[in-house]
């Protein structure tokens, strides 16, 4: 899914599939505006042409095609650029439910959605249609290289955080991400639960982090923790864990663009099919300069692909 | 201070001392046993000598010489290696007090403790010799390169961290940091103050953060916040900010210790002369074998130098 069309997210997917190594490992196929996707490759002067379908239908796989599925959410000749509109907002809440749909009737394998803009869905009155995490349903994880992190809670003040974690939650969020990962493709994947409190040494731990844990080893998953968290991040980056579930956003977040910004991507966990998005906005001020970079978009589509063929998370992605 | 005898404190202080660019930047003096120090030159074949001062002399300047504090704290014929012991415990808490009087008396502008052993002090009953940061009165600074934090709380659990931080409490820190850092050359310190919550959004940031952030740049003190916990790590490294404070401890300790380890050093700011301390523990495990690195040592003395002469962070932290 394009996102904002008057974003950046039309350039960056048509930076990404003109580099042509998206469809190494992937048939894409872009959901939004025709007229979107044909000014970015415009914009950026790309060697690509676009073939238009009303609804969704085979597509060329030939990499010097761009399918875009555009059932005309956009009315014609309306094309925001660079600024948040009501009419943007209304496009895009329906290219996500279009891309439910498709994902969840087996159309695709898996969905990306494009950088997009909540002042466009708050306009539009639509902004609930962005998935948000819900603790013990969906979860946030942060790629970057060998630094994956699950998150139990997302925006969640810090004093509700400590209230919400419990055994189960816990124990229902290992097994989640453990399920997630073996769909990815890694056997026997290695997972590190982080602590609250410094050193991992409090009460949170003593009465539910750990006994979550316990419960979930107890059913064979490999999950170690709780594990102090200024250590557990930088264990993940040298290859001791295949993914850490850090219990509060600041945990995750903080270590992973601190780290580094290269190449992130995002996956909600919680439909039933792979989910992905980026971690960088709509960048309205740089839209047509030739300036945004499609790394992330790329790093995006190439983990997309590997991930919901079950081929891991290597490869590519570091 | 040397650290527990037994440890690697003795071979990294004098192997980072026999470098010889400590004393380009200072006037060096070691404060511990003389026999441990000249069993570390034995075992790491430094080319330096020791002269044993039973009290505080004017040091020699002498690259070749290893000037020894040593008062007898360790008696004669005792040299523990490898492990904790009573002895090495008594010994440390007497080398704190000694160290702590010579500071405060002006015969060292500045001091570093080498590493200790929490063990070793517990045998002797002496662990509440080591400082431990109190919010109000003492806070764990944590510099590694371009990225130096100042830690609002420390080891308290989250809960109580929550409660913990007052408008009072934020501008306390704010200007304690502020006068250190003018204290040791940098004339318009730039300080940037986390938040607490994700995108620091929260209560805690609107009744107390903010508050004391604006009483602070009253004062005409250069700080910014409550930024971002996730954004303002990166913002430090990228030189924004000459510090950030940070309101937890693992705030700070996720964003040091993920973004890399090279080089740490550890300030504790509170006594009324500057105070370093290395990140590192006693690695009973490799104490002879070669393989203590020396870098975190070489780092906070070299910065020890800088800082107390009032020449900044720069040239040659990073």
């Amino acid at each position: 899914m394009i996102g904002d069309p008057a974003g950046i997210g039309p350039e960056v997917a048509v930076k990404a599939l003109a580099s042509g190594s998206v469809h190494e490992v992937s048939i894409p196929v872009l959901l939004g505006s025709t007229a979107a996707v044909e000014r970015a490759i415009d914009m950026i002067g790309a060697n690509v042409r676009v073939r238009p379908m009303r609804r969704f239908e085979k597509p060329s796989d030939d990499p010097g095609v761009i399918d875009v599925v555009d059932t005309g959410a956009l009315p014609p000749g309306v094309l925001p650029l660079r600024e948040d509109t009501e009419i943007a907002g209304h496009a895009t809440a329906q290219w996500l439910d279009e891309l439910d749909a498709l994902a969840r009737d087996g159309s695709f394998a898996a969905t990306i959605m494009g950088p997009i803009s909540t002042g466009s869905l708050k306009m539009a009155g639509k902004l609930h249609k962005v998935i948000s995490p819900t603790p013990g349903e969906s979860y946030l994880v942060l790629l970057t290289g060998p630094l994956r992190v699950a998150h139990l809670t997302d925006h969640m003040p810090l004093r509700q955080v400590i209230d919400v974690i419990t055994t189960d939650l816990v124990e229902g969020a290992i097994g989640q991400v453990n399920d997630a990962m073996r769909s990815w493709g890694i056997a026997c994947p290695r997972i590190a639960v982080a602590g609250l409190n410094p050193h991992a040494m409090g009460d949170e731990e003593r009465l539910e982090i750990a006994p979550g844990v316990e419960r979930a080893r107890a059913k064979g998953i490999a999950v170690e923790g709780p594990i102090a968290p200024d250590s557990v991040f930088r264990q993940c980056i040298e290859g001791r864990y295949d993914m850490v579930l850090a219990m509060c956003h600041d945990q995750g977040h903080i270590a992973v663009k601190t780290w580094g910004f290269s190449g992130n991507c995002v996956i909600m966990m919680g439909p039933p099919y792979l989910h992905m998005s980026v971690a960088h906005g709509t960048a309205y001020d740089i839209v047509g300069t030739g300036k945004a970079d499609a790394a992330m978009m790329l790093s995006a589509m190439l983990t997309c692909g590997r991930l919901a063929a079950g081929r891991g998370f290597t490869g590519g992605t570091e």
